[in-house]
């Protein structure tokens, strides 16, 4: 096969056969095919797409570029729930061991931070002794008796996919929908999973910066789904602003734990709940829907969810002392509030900003090679539509150096707009999508 | 720079600053632009394309990738022709003597053939002795003493261009306006010449396959050289038969001797004299055309031309006895005649599917290491409008190997259709650009 060929066929259109799909992924898995030749051919899919029956064949080749886990002998609906990416969005920490709590096994393999984004694992790494890296056999473990496991993704599972990734994000074409949706797909279910819960977040802290294009991204990845008979939901979330309000690793994880006491956020926990109803939903267990809601909130208030919590935290060999004593984790050196400099209510917080302010402080990674600070970060106190007067915290800032707090400062000064018009809380969820 | 938002900024359609575009060519010259960003920067410009300004700055920048040659100590206009290739095209072989021989200087610097196009150096190569590598200091030396030199590409020129051909030849990169008039004119810039005269060829055996095309491909060189001050003109030619009667090495070299006698055909005499005529009125040397057409052709009669021909074989090693005698070239083991099968007019020959079959005996590579047998190849006894009985000779082949006859005689029977119609032999000069 001339791999020019099948880039020519692209380039003018044309759509590939399904064993010319195959050979791409196969050979660029082996290293038979050079880096500048799927340059070329994934510039050529972000202009002409892929047909839904191509991005099918496309995302089970690449599913299948390496070890695709058998949880065959685990009884229980094995479901999980997969982000888009946000900012403050720990949603991941508290949903997993509340599904557990509620029945689901879910087998969670999730990624790190990179620029305005928070990473799961990072902030399950502010938790001391916690180790993401388990080998599948401990995980399948792990699923089975607790009914969830954390961990990142293996060098075994999708390498097509890690391959594909590092070279989308060297050549400007991270921000092609069906390139997006089949590296999701592909890595979630390799997982393993009867079926998958969506979150695609759209605003300014998100990939997707509008409804539509989000919408259009959830469909893609419920048809690969579909064609999978791997059944799909979505749920359409609001990244406008930041979820909850901490962002920063040890804090995010901190507000996580207050969430699975009950205590959290109204945003975080609504948002969390509706993901787990859905996961309860699209594995037939919930018949309904606000039966399961209520269940679900009993099983946080009840200390189910933390017990889930604290015993993967173990199992992991973090140290589950956390759970109860939220000082073991690490923390920033300094703290500073960052009050209004006006009266009024704010109108705005924009995510990806505040994302970024985050990431100077330490919280995040620039490039993949930087070191986290698990202990910086932001706590917000007011959120859009609050009222704030003129000296009044809009958050506290949590630091370790003088000179990224200036950076950030400057930032969040940009990010936050204060106005004189009464606001109503935008809605969370601006869609469902199965 | 961050290479990847230049590759963004391309794929959204925005135009590159000056120094963006210089900063991509010298990175990618140095090795410190690796080449999978910049097929996908290539790509992007496949489906993006260029402006003229844009295109300007880049072909500058690929021309001073490299040595820049000064021809400013040689008395006289230094011109030179470009084709942009075809089948049976031996313009240059003819050319080069005859504008030589008419006054001008001429630095040509050709290529090697690839696929179904033949290449000029390889023609030259079946002269015994004949050495295209000439150090860049005896290629001027050759222009100023003897009006012209014969050399190939070498390292020190455009290298940009070198790594760029390569690159876009194995990520379907190649058809595309921008990126063929850039490579074309860096190249030719580089030999340090005042004004060039294109042949764009157009047809089955032509990259450029319809007019339109041809004729953009001319506009925007013709554009780039006014950019840097360098008149260029551009005929646009026929290419859907090849180009005289010889297709081969050895055997385009017989043609071309003769017609360098003035015995040559029709077509390649006219096309060639045209194009000296061009060469002498963009160097401001032909007040009345065709009193230089006629001062030329005079030229081929008197045997001047001749003469420069046999003093530059002469000069790079070459033995001159072939001008005189021809079977001093190296010829095919075996020859056969291919006849009509039927009665009729000769309505069309596939330049293209000759080309190939011509490959297929031995003339051309169908990659870049094959090797060339100089002596076979094809001559034909008529062309397109000519009538044929059954039986007669259409053409001769020149052959050494049994397995490639049998190939290339089923390409040509389906290469060349036989008609009822009279058919009036179609124009060879299909527009004129300046």
């Amino acid at each position: 096969m001339r791999f020019v060929e099948l880039i020519r066929k692209k380039r003018d259109g044309h759509p590939l056969e399904d064993s010319e799909l195959q050979a791409l992924i196969e050979a660029y898995t082996e290293g038979d095919l050079p880096d500048y030749q799927m340059a070329a051919f994934l510039m050529a899919v972000y202009y002409k797409s892929m047909e839904a029956t191509e991005l099918a064949v496309w995302t089970e080749a690449m599913l299948h570029s390496g070890q695709v886990l058998d949880l065959s002998d685990i009884d229980g609906a094995k479901v999980d729930k997969h982000s888009t990416g946000g900012v403050g969005d720990k949603v991941s920490l508290i949903l997993a061991p509340l599904a557990a709590a509620a029945g689901l096994k879910v087998p969670m393999i999730s990624g790190r931070g990179l620029g305005h984004t928070g990473g799961t694992l990072d902030k399950l790494e502010s938790i001391p002794g916690f180790d993401v890296n388990q080998s599948v056999q401990r995980f399948i473990e792990l699923v089975d008796t607790l009914g969830l496991g954390l961990i990142g993704q293996t060098g075994e599972i999708a390498p097509a996919d890690k391959k594909l990734y590092a070279l989308r994000d060297v050549t400007a074409t991270v921000e092609c929908i069906p390139l997006i949706a089949s590296s999701i797909m592909s890595k979630k279910l390799a997982e393993g999973i009867d079926s998958l819960v969506l979150d695609v977040k759209v605003g300014s802290g998100a990939f997707m910066k509008n409804v539509d294009r989000a919408r259009k991204l959830a469909q893609t990845m419920i048809d690969i789904g579909a064609s999978m008979d791997r059944p799909v939901r979505a749920l359409i979330t609001d990244m406008d602003q930041p979820l909850g309000r901490a962002v920063g690793n040890s804090l995010e994880v901190i507000e996580s734990l207050e969430t699975l006491r009950g205590e959290g956020p109204e945003d975080l926990t609504e948002i969390t709940l509706e993901l787990v109803v859905e996961m309860l939903d699209v594995a037939g267990k919930a018949d309904d829907r606000d039966e399961a809601k209520a269940h679900l909130r009993s099983l946080l208030d009840d200390g189910s969810a933390m017990e889930a919590f604290t015993r993967i935290i173990e199992a992991q060999g973090g140290d589950p002392g956390v759970c109860t004593d939220p000082s073991l984790l690490p923390s920033a050196d300094y703290t500073v509030e960052f009050e209004a400099l006006r009266d009024g209510v704010i109108q705005s917080i924009d995510a990806q900003e505040v994302g970024i302010a985050a990431m100077e402080l330490g919280a995040g990674r620039r490039t993949k090679e930087d070191t986290i600070d698990h202990g910086v970060g932001l706590v917000f106190q007011k959120k859009r539509g609050d009222e704030v007067s003129s000296g009044e915290p809009i958050l506290v800032i949590h630091y370790s150096d003088r000179q990224s707090l200036d950076l950030a400062k400057k930032r969040l000064r940009a990010a936050i707009v204060i106005g004189d018009q009464p606001l109503k809380a935008p809605p969370l969820i601006l869609d469902r999508l199965q």
